[in-house]
Parts: structure tokens; sequence; C-alpha cells
């Protein structure tokens, strides 16, 4: 395994301990590499409206999670700025959802990154376009 | 009582039947009125990272619940198309938040409406712009 | 007239100095105060498609003026980070928009700032927000 | 050539004609395929502030007219109903700029285009993503 891969295991590590949002939403973290992260989860009952459809918010949850471990996959601890969402296809109940992040670029302290969420059977979902910024100090103790 | 605020009342009656996540995330509902709602809710343990950081994807989850009550509160039904938000402090556990939600403009099927989101002492958290798009039917049963 | 608006003023007169595109476009700078400016411009002939419809990139361009004067009223240079923009009706060849911007938020170099472009009917035409990044130095010599 | 390209490159002709800005800003259009299409531009005095550095209204401009091309492809008729632009590299007097679009996605009438901004050193100067609106009828008479 590179050094750059084992680095951005070792982020996740340190970014999965103590958080609440992931376990709560049984957020899977399926892989993670520099720049990039892919996770997914299954969508439960609570998290949908009356109609059995997932709310944008718990949609924007889970892409903002792989955002966040991509972003912060090689030491140097990013936040994010801001984010713009696209809703293309409506979520339901039971469907697992998947978000892919990928860096787009990087450019002093402020990263764009890209996000697509796609249920099972490949449908978008949505897409997630978040900008990050970085803080000073690093994610792992020395 | 107005027989337009009657009807923004009775459509945030039907939009909270049934709805999974308003009680999962403790959001209060605070007023509701034509093209507007403001919504609240402390922020809890599970909602934060490992330093007590409220996760973005709780802050965006309390503001697109006031832009869901806001849009739908004259008898038609809207869903959110796109949304952008802008993270300008941070949320720590424990605090407070309010999201308020107001009509900036309607064209045909699309609005456009603004979402801020303070904290207990007044802070500006966030600020959310929502596109909503009007659907077919109406939110009552005739 | 207070110092924050002589300074305004003066910020105004330092920025139209040597900028080729406000001449180019024939933009008027209506009015600028303290973390605010408004601009107008005639749409021309060469600003429109076949259709006699206002190009968005110069509906854009009239904002982003209204957008530069504001940020840059206070003698700290801002540059544009970041805009979204929303375009809501159709501007026409002859027609006169005015862009009224001003600031909605400043959080340490980070600026958010909305402008409405609108007709001479007052109709709304797009919906204009800025994210400005603070440089260092200032705008007006010593 | 395929059909699909022959369309694509009439309906280049079609919004070409008449179009008043495209001239005078100078842009080239280097290719349009179905869902694509890439332009370039060199910045004019004009187009700078007293700095030399290129107004975002002008790159937004040369990207919005990549967007144009790349959505109204196919002889259906589409118009922008919003953008969001981040401005990554500042771009200089001289430069040659590109502007490379191409379809993320379509559903719908709505469609999602990413352009991608860069200097003629290939580095990135703006992300341009734009939503597109479709209409009825087509570009070409029939």
């Amino acid at each position: 395994m590179s050094d750059s891969q084992q680095l951005a295991e070792a982020c996740r590590d340190a970014l999965k301990q103590d958080d609440g949002l992931i376990d709560h939403l049984g957020i899977s973290i399926d892989s993670v590499s520099p720049g990039c992260a892919q996770v997914s989860m299954q969508i439960q009952n609570w998290m949908t409206n009356g109609h059995g459809t997932c709310h944008g918010g718990i949609i924007f949850s889970l892409a903002d999670s792989a955002f966040a471990f991509a972003c912060n996959s090689e030491n140097e601890p990013n936040v994010a700025a801001s984010v713009a969402i696209e809703y293309l296809n409506a979520a339901h109940k039971g469907e697992r959802l998947t978000a892919k992040a990928s860096r787009t670029t990087q450019r002093g302290r402020t990263g764009v990154y890209d996000i697509r969420i796609e249920n099972q059977a490949g449908d978008l979902i949505a897409l997630f376009r978040g900008k990050s910024h970085r803080l000073n100090g690093t994610i792992l103790p020395d």
C-alpha cells in the first residue's frame, strides 16, 4: 500500500472517531484514496416524508460525508465553505444510495470537489459540488 | 385569522403528518405564513463530529425544513430543485439553531427562497438559497 | 458627507480608472455607499442573440460591476471568489437594466453580496449572489 | 459525418446567425458535437480592469457561449436557468482562454453542463456549472 493511501486511511479513521452522524445514518465508508472517497447508505423510514421520498437533507448529508473524507485525505484539515446541490431524481425508502467524491481542483486553500449520488440501479439522484477551505495544522497527531 | 394564514397552517399540518425527519431531528415549527416559515432545533450530540461541531448536513436539513414549509404554504406542492448553502460560522453541541425562510421571488413554476440560519446569540451560521419547482395538484384533499 | 461615504466614492473613482469594461458596456454608476452600489445600463444590439434577447453574460457583467463597487467600498480590496446567478425573466434589446448590490454578511475575509437585476418596468430579471475574498493592502494610496 | 454531428453543426450555424456577442468578444467556435462544445477567445484591453486582470463577466460570457452551443446541439432549444461559477486563477490581458463544455446529465427538461475555462498554459481559470431549461419547438426550421 502506498504511503499516500495509508495516510488517507489513517485520516479516515481519525475522522470517524467520535463522529456521531456516520453511525446514526448508517453510512458505510466504502473506500478512500487521496482526494477521493465513496460512501453508501440505505434509506430508512425516518429519512422520508409522508410519500416515502427521501429528504433532501439526508441525501445532502450522505454526499457531505463523502466530501469530508475526500477533502481530509491528505492530513490537512479542511472544512466545507459552501455547497451547491442539484436534485435530479427522487430517492425512496429502502433504496441504497452511493456517493462518490473526487477532487476537481485545489488552488491555495480552496478546493472544489464533485460528488455524484446514485441509487443501486445507477440512476443519478443528485450532483453535489462542494468548496473546501483548508485550515492550519494536521489531522493526525505528529 | 386570514384564509391564506389558515391555508398555510393546514398545509403545515399535512406536511408534518407521516414525516419522519422533523421528529427525528427534534425540529420545532415556530411559525408559518404564506411564503414564509421559521423552524428551530437544538444540536444534539450525534449531530456533531469529534470536535463537537455540528455537521453541515444537519444545518442543511434544518434550513431545508424551513424551505419546505415556506414553499408549500399555499396548497401548491413544490419540491426542491437545487440549493446553494454558504457556511459562515460553526455551530456547536447544545446550541439552538433557528432557520427563517422567506420567498424572494416566484416566476412560473420556479421559486427562489432565502433561508438564514442563526444560533441563539444571533450569529449567522449559514445562508441557504433554495430553488423550488412546482408540481401539479394540491397539497390538501379537496 | 460622512467619512465612510467619502471613502466609498473615492474607492469608486479608483476602480473606474483604467477600467475598460464599464465604459465599453455603457454602465452608469448610479450610487455607491459602504457595502452597497447601484449601476444601470441600456441593452445594446450587440448584447443580444438573434431573437433580441440579452445574453446572460451581459446581465452577469452588469451585476458583477455592482458587486465590485459594493465589496470595494471600504478601501479593502476584494475579488470575486464565486457567483451563483438565477435567471428569472428575459431582458430585451433597448431595455434599461439596473443592478442593486448590498452586503448580506461579512465574516473574516469572506463576504456574501446579493444583487437584484431589474428592468425599467421593475420586473426581476435575475438574482446574483456573489462571494468576495478580501486581499491584503488598500485600494487607495496612503 | 454522423447525422447527430451534422445536426450539432447546423444548430451552431443557426445560433451564430444574428448573434451580436460572439463577434463582439472575438469568440472562435473551435468545435461542437452532441452535448459538447469548445470555444476560445483572446483577452482584449477593454476586457480588463486597471491592473490588466480580465473581468469575471467576460470569463463568464466565454463559458456561457460554450454552454449555449453544447445545450443547443440537438435541435431542441434550451436556455440557461441558473449558473454557478468558481474563480480559481486570474486571467490577464493578451492571454487566450478556452472554454470546454460537456453535458453532465439531462433529466426531463433540465440539463446540467460543466464548463472548464483554461488559459493557454493549461491553468484552470474557472469552473462553470450551468443548468439548462428546455423550451418547446426546434432550433432549425423543418
